[in-house]
């Protein structure tokens, strides 16, 4: 391919932000433009599913944490928020018997739930709102939620249902669980673009991402998982699994909820091959799980093996890079 | 009387708690109990028509004033908000292009708001939002709002119509306004309590609050009106207007809109006295205006000329005596 690509990315949170961010830094590379950009246009469909109110406000917390780490405003140390955060209202919140104790509302992080909260209430969709938000900074990449519907992760333990934020951050995904469920997003509808962008695409990659509450309710949401499946673009996935463990996060928990190993190769027969009705036309596996590419090929997925660690800045745009080749067939 | 009174006070915001924490005190000196309070019931039905929606929070400045003022938190150098306020939230909102600039939204502020806008949104009223906030600090009096309905102060400028804050805040009241109206007002109800307080009060107090926009609102929600004309304790208010100028505030670009000159009488006359239809028994007015009381005594409302100003813990305390002795007989 002599032009640039457009690629779309499917991402949730923190890891998909890391990824995302060597999509971007890969794509300068390999198709500057003038402006120490690039060429390629990059989208990135986020993850809503942990959206949820709390305190009267509208938290988005993969789309913060995209946007966090395209402006470079992330807290690399702490692994989430911002930098440089404070928490003298959460300490008001805490005083005042509101809020969850046990769920961090930074100073600065609330300057963004309390714009999106305004926004939405003066009538935006959420679709606005992330493109709003998304302004803010020069990102490079267009940022489109997965859809505009409220869907809100929920999951049911044995006592009883609740807000997967609950689950995941107070809990800290440490209760058995049954499943996951996002109430109404059988009648949701992807955002406004997404399926555009999908037909588009000259190259689709499935973000290192929690695949059951990441990317999960990004296939979920009706009409997304066909528009992968019949797109005219490559597929690529990533594994968030490395030797039987997850990259970062708790996924090996919520896989454990729905009956898939925590493997790289049961993930990637999660997702399946595209011809065999599945989502994949390769799945990029690490060094640590080289062995079980044979059995996944005779399978009919392509599963290549690369280093998937994302450690910097380099390595992750050197795996996106690698995830450009397969795509393009430039290996 | 020997027994402690029931003292019900209409208020507005740095005003009327003002007078309030006065009211608290004067009862503590004149009717204590053995644990550093008063055996007097004191309920305050505070303004609830300079409330707002601002970037999506539910603003009650009145209601903040008034718990600030009670709890000691205020600011009193700045004359209002909470003291060692800081604006981290505010300066990220307007980076993110949310809010008012010319509003000011504290970080210790806005923990009371988010808790506000979270508990209404799981379904509180406004009478249980204020009593919890009111609980988070032994007050010494009940806190009421007016009413449970939303009828934000608007007004009619020039320019169009815009929210009292608009108009009060960032233009500083300073273009000419043909009125005030609360929309909504005439189907509204006064909040639980508010006439059970007016109909046991022994005493009713209305402070030393802007009469347009503070006591205003109060007065207009149907049934509260009715129910000072007609209680069995007596009513006694007190000028906010001292010499022809606000004690506070700018009451008298409010009171020129609606063609009430900046004076204790003509204020005392819009009230009226109860004996032809009005709301009062009893007008103080300040020393500086001696020379009024004759002629409202004329018109049939008793005016005592006492000390206004509450400089301090004293004064304030000193002026509610005053009124105490007015209204209970005992001068």
């Amino acid at each position: 391919m002599s032009s640039a690509p457009r690629i779309v990315v499917l991402a949730g949170g923190v890891g998909g932000s890391k990824f995302v961010v060597g999509v971007r830094e890969a794509a300068r590379r390999r198709w500057p433009d003038a402006a120490g950009g690039t060429r390629a246009e990059i989208t990135v469909v986020v993850n809503t599913g942990d959206d949820l109110w709390l305190s009267g406000l509208r938290l988005q917390p993969d789309v913060d944490s995209m946007i966090y780490a395209l402006a470079g405003v992330n807290d690399t140390a702490r692994g989430w928020g911002r930098t440089g955060e404070s928490e003298r209202v959460a300490a008001e919140l805490h005083a005042w018997g509101a809020g969850w104790p046990w769920f961090t509302l930074g100073d600065l992080d609330l300057g963004a739930h309390i714009t999106r909260t305004g926004w939405l209430r003066d009538g935006a969709t959420v679709t606005e709102v992330v493109d709003r938000l998304a302004s803010r900074w020069p990102l490079g990449v267009r940022l489109l939620p997965m859809t505009d519907a409220e869907v809100d992760t929920h999951v049911t333990a044995a006592q009883g249902r609740m807000h997967f934020q609950e689950w995941w951050t107070r809990h800290r995904a440490a209760i058995p669980v049954q499943g996951f469920d996002w109430p109404g997003i059988e009648r949701s509808v992807p955002a406004a673009g997404v399926l555009d962008a999908l037909v588009a695409a000259d190259v689709i990659l499935l973000a290192p991402s929690n695949p059951v509450v990441s990317i999960g309710p990004v296939l979920t949401v009706p009409g997304i998982a066909d528009a992968v499946r019949t797109a005219s673009g490559s597929v690529v996935g990533v594994s968030p699994i490395i030797a039987g463990a997850p990259v970062r996060g708790m996924a090996d928990a919520c896989l454990a909820a729905v009956g898939i190993s925590a493997t790289a190769d049961a993930v990637g027969r999660h997702y399946g091959p595209r011809v065999t009705g599945g989502l994949l036309d390769a799945w990029l596996i690490g060094e640590e799980d080289a062995s079980l590419a044979a059995d996944l090929g005779t399978d009919g997925l392509r599963a290549p093996v690369r280093a998937l660690w994302m450690r910097d800045l380099d390595t992750s745009a050197r795996l996106a890079a690698d995830a450009f080749d397969v795509a393009l067939g430039s290996e």
